[in-house]
């Protein structure tokens, strides 16, 4: 069964276990073949040093040779299309916050009770960044996340994809899910303030406007820098036209799905693909699961509702890109061209989300 | 008094602890004016994004701007021009180990145990990297260190001089020596040995042949790759000219010194300035005093003595770089031209070593 996820932060990275579980469940008891590989411990073939001309495609086969070895475990692996939207350059290195977040959720690597980085973080490097003075100096930067930074910085440097090297970093998680970045160009969700230190309005970059200011600040707008230019990373078109189900993650609607949907060919793949699409909602009564979904929301116009969401997304038989709607008990939902169906959608741990993606998957007639 | 070292390693470093001692000492007692600046806190005014352009040297004097406020301190401070053969890059991060443990040790910031690095050091991103199957694997890159290396890449990518960098980084540490690096330009130690896997004969770095094998594998020879095109970063040539004294640090003579000795423009300097330049052993009778500078004497040749270091720098009215020598008691030198003395040269605490420098003043008529 072919299942693909528009997903980013930390509730995709919660519901990406659940679709794991589910995936997982439904691929076991169709065929003893095909089951999820075993989180089996194993390097990521880092290249040690540069190559000394930017790296072919056949160089990249090489490295992430044992990719080819379990087409048989790919086939049953959900895929989902991460948010790069927060990616950010800082010290020179390369954030990618929502991918890391999936990678080392679905990994066994997150730290629970942050929901981000890495369990058992030490923050040595931090204090000594602030210590020489060095900025920025708000954000979390822990020793064992740096070294994903580290390895994700020097293989882009020397000219590999974001999506080889995610793959790359992938191999020692075994994640289970193919994780795709959306795209593997720059498209960076920057953030239109009044700014609290000399009130001029002007873009800052959404980490600012999300670790620094806690999104406290006059906020006017969100903008995709780079999005119009950026195509979509090889295999993200093919996995949503190819999928049984494609599956709206209650991701942040404005910052986390919506940078996805800015990359040119990801909507008009989702309104085309023969797959539903079926979206679960990341509002609950009129408050975010979590995060700060509630503030993007207003700042886009949009009501902090199930509702309000439903409405953002919008109807494939309409201009937008849903099927499907699920919503928690209580919320209901109404807009023409959505099945909408109340259930329990709080993530308590992996079983009751791999339910809920049963029931997405039976509100649009899609079976396992 | 304007005392110019040459310095590399470990040894270097403490013996700077000494020269520190020593000047303080001269300086306080001619002049209360001129006095070495406390050790206070101070951020490193790193940028905290990259320009745009290739900095101009407006833009470090700018960045730098706090180092031009205490002129008449910097009067009294030594110069260290000091070993970069040891550098090298690794997970994308340039590593300076000489420059470091000179500041380190100077800033009250190093590992005393280990002699390099930092104190209350923690290994978490080591571990990370490891666990990534991230080549090479063999180097010790603590959490605290990283962050040193992390700002000098940035800026070295950013078009910043090494030179510049090692400034900005001292404001933290206030080593009360000026820290130059002998060049600006990469020229790095590699060794040739016979490969110990393939019993190829070629040349691996410095670092590789140090840290990883222990230099416990048949080695036949040191070359400085990049010195014959380097230059000597600025100051490096006129704190040899303007010295009242010059002093080679107890380092390690064939991979501290001389690949300091290797830039071109380095021996004119010492073989023509008005300065005194004066030696201390880095032999104790037939051993070093610490590393394995035994070892690379035997590759390049010379008897592993303080004569025979003597020799093999030369004295200066032949075709050497030395007017005078410190070897430890008992172990005498005679070599024509050089003015040698027997005295403790153990560098046990800062106050013994700044009476070796004493000596070494002394030893050639230099008053304080």
């Amino acid at each position: 069964m072919k299942v693909t996820v528009l997903a980013g932060g930390v509730g995709g990275a919660r519901f990406l276990l659940g679709v794991r579980e589910y995936v997982s469940s439904v691929s076991t008891a169709e065929s003893d073949i095909e089951t999820v590989p075993a989180s089996e411990p194993s390097s990521a073939s880092i290249p040690a040093r540069k190559p000394a001309r930017i790296p072919t495609s056949d160089d990249v086969a090489d490295a992430n040779e044992t990719s080819t070895r379990v087409p048989e475990s790919r086939a049953s692996q959900p895929t989902a299309i991460v948010n790069v939207g927060d990616d950010t350059w800082m010290h020179d290195l390369r954030l990618c916050p929502d991918l890391d977040s999936c990678m080392y959720t679905l990994g066994g690597g997150i730290d629970e009770h942050r929901g981000w980085g890495r369990q058992d973080e030490t923050w040595s490097l931090k204090a000594e960044l602030a210590a020489y003075g060095a900025k920025p100096d708000w954000f979390g930067l822990g020793d064992r996340d740096t070294a994903t930074h580290l390895i994700r910085s020097q293989m882009l440097r020397a000219g590999y994809r974001l999506s080889d090297i995610t793959e790359a970093l992938s191999k020692r998680w075994s994640p289970g899910v193919r994780l795709l970045p959306v795209t593997d160009d720059r498209s960076e969700t920057y953030v239109v303030v009044t700014h609290p230190t000399d009130g001029d309005k002007q873009a800052i970059h959404f980490q600012e406007w999300w670790v620094r200011y806690r999104a406290q600040i006059e906020t006017h707008d969100f903008v995709h820098i780079g999005a119009d230019e950026a195509a979509p990373a090889p295999g993200v078109l093919d996995s949503i036209r190819d999928a049984d189900i494609v599956l709206i993650a209650p991701s942040n609607p404005i910052v986390s799905i919506a940078p996805i949907l800015a990359i040119p060919g990801v909507r008009g793949a989702l309104r085309t693909t023969n797959a539903p699409v079926v979206g679960i909602s990341p509002i609950i009564g009129n408050a975010p699961l979590r995060g700060m979904a509630d503030v993007c929301l207003r700042v886009a116009g949009s009501e902090v509702s199930s509702q309000g969401v439903a409405e953002y997304y919008g109807a494939r038989e309409s201009t937008g890109i849903l099927d499907g709607w699920l919503s928690h008990p209580g919320d209901t939902v109404s807009v023409p061209g959505i099945a909408a169906l109340e259930t329990p959608i709080m993530m308590t741990n992996p079983s009751i989300t791999a339910e809920m993606v049963a029931s997405a998957c039976k509100l649009v007639g899609v079976q396992p």
